[in-house]
């Protein structure tokens, strides 16, 4: 067996799957011509069962495109089997057309992959897993929540999903650690547009709250839930989230919300020096433990 | 018929297209997510046939995705025949494994477009037609140095290739303006590895030369060559060429060599304020043309 990491593998992650899951790990030559090209080479001779590991951000197109020069070379070397793996996958929220003459983005850039018989994708807490099924994959997919908040080491008294989408992932947490579940109703207001949460739905006075997620982008959502928490009355609150597309903004939205900590998985490369209330958490054993269940390497 | 244009249509071409061909135009709304995630929408129904414009540079793998959502995007509006317009198609020149381990980078980024029954594409000078028709599409191939060197008005005695290659494109000129043609050979310096050009192969004394190639990007190629002959006696030297990627880098390099002029197609967007020896020729007549051969519109 052996795991081909791209360029948009977390360093952490990487490291992760070579200490604690002794994967055979091979990376390719790349670069990049001066017009922006990408450049791939795998110079080494490839057998049996191949696993290509791509994070699809940041830079989602160009590490989409990589992905597909890798699948590509990966063909030509004659590989037996391959799958993916995919910490983060691009373009799944956009998984059907919400108004017409809209694209379905999970089929526009997924399909590709399946010209190269491809049929299984390793991903974690993907957002729509019908959308990747649906064009023939099968799709281990990992959600990440418990093992986050028992790396975290935090008692709590209350899991919410910031909305009922959500809700299954919050529902997994409050079995695995046997403390109730609720999710959060928003409402929008007719006349401002604005979303907002009412406060007589909280009933969370005294207590500590974890706010389960799949993806922190601008950060809006979860602040906007921890603000009408602690105005309910909670005591803390702590943000359980499988994806964290920092950016500066975002780390200021929800350091403004005053949460109490951040606990999120390596699926994405991360800004150095996060500041000490964002815990970032290695997920490469929750991989290759799912992995292990199917595939003998 | 209807013309969807891309974000990466030069302006310049757009425009050409709508003033001289008289095209019915349809610009998606686009927009790009905070987290880097493009969108696209066509609101307006389409009926019948309909041609996607995109041009492939700068930022290759962003306006390939584009493409990707826009194709399916028509695809998912119904539309009856559909064919591509790409003035610059990117990832061409990696049309075979050179090294074992690369991959075709062309089937890799292409292939995906003919699961949207895309069957045809009109590109202005690919550099491997082979690359495309062997993923099954048709393509008709526009060669635009003919128009270019007479839009330059220039007299020109000998047309030149900058390699073997390239001969191909200099015979079609040389045969458009009854004047002879020529390649320049190289010799890679077997201790240095430095690409020279024998002086003793240059018999261009007193001659005003046009040297027609495919593509700039570092300039380096026109620059050897232009420094060459002005050092075999050339009076003066013109590049004659279908993609300028120019960069900063690029427009020194070409500025040093005193090439007298590079007449140079609108396939790509330029930067704005480009000095006056470098004149770009709008093609969309051209390729109004080659279409108008066999769609009816």
């Amino acid at each position: 067996m052996i795991f081909i990491y791209l360029s948009g593998t977390p360093n952490s992650l990487a490291k992760g799957f070579e200490e604690k899951c002794g994967w055979k790990v091979l990376r390719p030559i790349n670069k990049v011509f001066p017009d922006g090209e990408q450049y791939i080479r795998l110079p080494e001779a490839i057998a049996g069962n191949v696993a290509i590991i791509q994070s699809l951000y940041p830079e989602q197109d160009r590490k989409i495109v990589e992905l597909y020069l890798a699948v590509e070379a990966v063909s030509g070397r004659g590989a037996r089997t391959k799958f993916l793996i995919l910490p983060y996958t691009a373009y799944t929220r956009q998984d059907k057309r919400f108004l017409e003459g809209e694209p379905v983005s999970t089929k526009a850039v997924y399909q590709n992959l399946r010209l190269f018989e491809i049929d299984t994708i390793v991903a974690v807490d993907v957002h729509s897993i019908q959308s990747l099924t649906s064009l023939g994959f099968k799709v281990h997919n990992i959600l990440p929540h418990s093992h986050l908040l028992n790396a975290a080491g935090e008692k709590v008294d209350l899991v919410l999903a910031p909305d009922r989408g959500a809700l299954p992932r919050a529902m997994e947490v409050a079995k695995t650690f046997n403390v109730p579940c609720d999710y959060i109703e928003k409402f929008r207001d007719r006349v401002t547009g604005e979303i907002r949460i009412d406060r007589k739905e909280l009933n969370v006075s005294g207590m500590s709250v974890a706010i389960v997620d799949d993806i922190i982008s601008t950060g809006g959502t979860i602040a906007k839930a921890a603000h009408a928490l602690y105005n309910a009355g909670a005591k803390s609150v702590i943000a359980v989230v499988s994806h964290s597309l920092l950016s500066l903004e975002s780390i200021d939205a929800l350091s403004s919300s005053n949460i109490s900590k951040l606990v999120t998985a390596n699926t994405v490369s991360m800004p150095n020096n996060l500041p000490k209330w964002i815990q970032v958490v290695d997920v490469s054993s929750l991989i290759c433990s799912e992995i292990s269940k199917w595939v003998s390497y």
